[in-house]
């Protein structure tokens, strides 16, 4: 019966008491927040921050946070150290004592670019969303993630202990890239992805001593603004597939790529 | 006869009519003009390129130039597009009709910066010196390698026919991260250099068709400014290799990592 029952919650996605997902106004963020609110066995707390949450941009969003309390709204433009501070801040006071389990690095831009149209302007800001930004975000949630793993020291690296997911793409890597570049060149993109695969390897070495699970997912190429109309995954297909993955993930997750199916992508 | 003659044209170095060298005035650059100058067989135009030729640091490059009439100096700001663009000009109307051979992106930065001390600022700019760079130099000086190519369509990719080289390292290598990290935490310096594995992938992809060779050597730790004073290798012994490697590359390397010593290190 015991058995059965943590099946279902690890369907459901993972038990966590507390997450926070960046740019969840929209696709996969917002899909994000949509899964832990519905899941059986909802986080207490759900962080859903955005850049503009009095925009326009943020309607669906700001209807879920009014409809259920547990969904807190906070503000938060990755790029900027100020607001990424206020709203770490504000999260320490909403959490009253208790610590961070998940964070979700999910904001990111793709433009189009290629080698030869890729501006010094194009490439500075795609890293400083995609990468600078993840930095930055984890960098002030440290403390809060510390704090959940230090709540529970005795268990293993999972979700509902204390992790740090970054939302990469299989367009990051390096050993895929053969087979995919002709499709999508987004140069300033893989490049910026690239490198956040690089800052996760960092991370994953630098918090595994504090408990901290480190992990980069693909999700697939989703239905979004991102990822246009022609994509093969829907949101919620997509959004699926990474809750059973993140309620799966353990120890020999650590550090490494996996696609939302749970498989791992080479680096 | 004729084998032992290529042999040690081989050991020399390349046998290339132009060379160009980003960041020469001091460092793995400063050494790699200076091989190509004592060459049995010595390129035609070497231009050795810096920020500030006029500069104290420039002092040894500017004397050698005097020396060498092959030397070309030219300024050439690898973050300033109007910097790269002029270079590629003077450069254009040096070679008088003739192509480009040997395009090397060396000029590179790495400020100490941990997971917790790395900030925005310098994470931008050495992405900026160390990726943005490199491409846009690469950028303005394509269609003199693509002339170069184009004079030896018939020739296999090689060093004296065209090509990109991209100074990277061991740092930037995600297989290799965990074996480094604690000793060379230097996150945003990691982080630029998988960004610029990637670059080298894509230019790779993208070049092929046009005739050049793009591949990403690893000098080894090198007794540098940048290297510090611990490190394994003198200049000579890491550019000695270095020429040797470029000497060896051909299709089989093409869009690959290579060691001074001409060993593949995973990305
Ligand atoms: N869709 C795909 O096929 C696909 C494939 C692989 C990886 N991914 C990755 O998945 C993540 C989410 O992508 P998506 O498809 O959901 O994209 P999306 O629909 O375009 O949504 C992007 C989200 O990121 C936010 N954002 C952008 N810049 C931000 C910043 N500086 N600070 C805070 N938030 C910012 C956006 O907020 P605003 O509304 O304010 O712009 C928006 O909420 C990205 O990291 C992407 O690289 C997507
Ligand atoms: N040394 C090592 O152990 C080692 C190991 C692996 C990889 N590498 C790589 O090898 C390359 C050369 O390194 P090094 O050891 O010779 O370094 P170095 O002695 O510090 O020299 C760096 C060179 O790059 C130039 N430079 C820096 N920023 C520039 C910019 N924006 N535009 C143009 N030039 C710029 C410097 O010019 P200024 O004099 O004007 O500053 C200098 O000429 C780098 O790409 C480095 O990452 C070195």
């Amino acid at each position: 019966m015991q058995t059965r029952g943590r099946k279902e919650v690890n369907m459901a996605g993972p038990n966590v008491y507390s997450v926070l997902v960046t740019g969840s106004n929209r696709g996969i963020g917002l899909e994000l927040v949509k899964h832990f609110v519905r899941k059986p066995n909802p986080p207490d707390v759900i962080f859903a921050t955005c850049r503009d949450p009095a925009g326009a941009q943020a309607e669906e969003l700001k209807k879920m946070a009014s409809k259920h309390s547990k969904v807190i709204m906070l503000q938060l433009e990755a790029t900027d150290p100020a607001s990424v501070e206020a709203a770490a801040k504000k999260a320490e006071a909403h959490l009253k004592g208790s610590g961070l389990n998940l964070l979700i690095n999910n904001a990111g831009v793709m433009p189009q670019s290629t080698l030869a149209s890729a501006t010094p302007d194009d490439m500075m800001s795609v890293y400083n969303t995609n990468v600078v930004g993840p930095l930055l975000v984890t960098q002030a949630f440290l403390p809060l993630l510390k704090k959940a793993a230090q709540g529970s020291s005795h268990k293993p690296l999972s979700c509902s202990k204390a992790a740090l997911i970054n939302m990469s793409t299989i367009l990051g890597s390096m050993e895929k890239t053969p087979e995919t570049y002709s499709w999508f060149p987004v140069v300033s993109y893989r490049c910026s992805k690239a490198a956040l695969n690089m800052l996760t390897k960092c991370q994953s070495l630098e918090y595994k001593q504090d408990g901290i699970l480190c992990t980069a997912i693909h999700p697939g190429w989703v239905k979004t603004d991102l990822g246009g109309s022609e994509a093969d995954l829907t949101v919620d297909e997509s959004v699926n597939g990474i809750m059973k993955v993140l309620c799966n993930l353990s120890e020999k997750h650590h550090g490494i790529l996996l696609n939302w199916e749970g498989k791992t992508v080479p680096w």
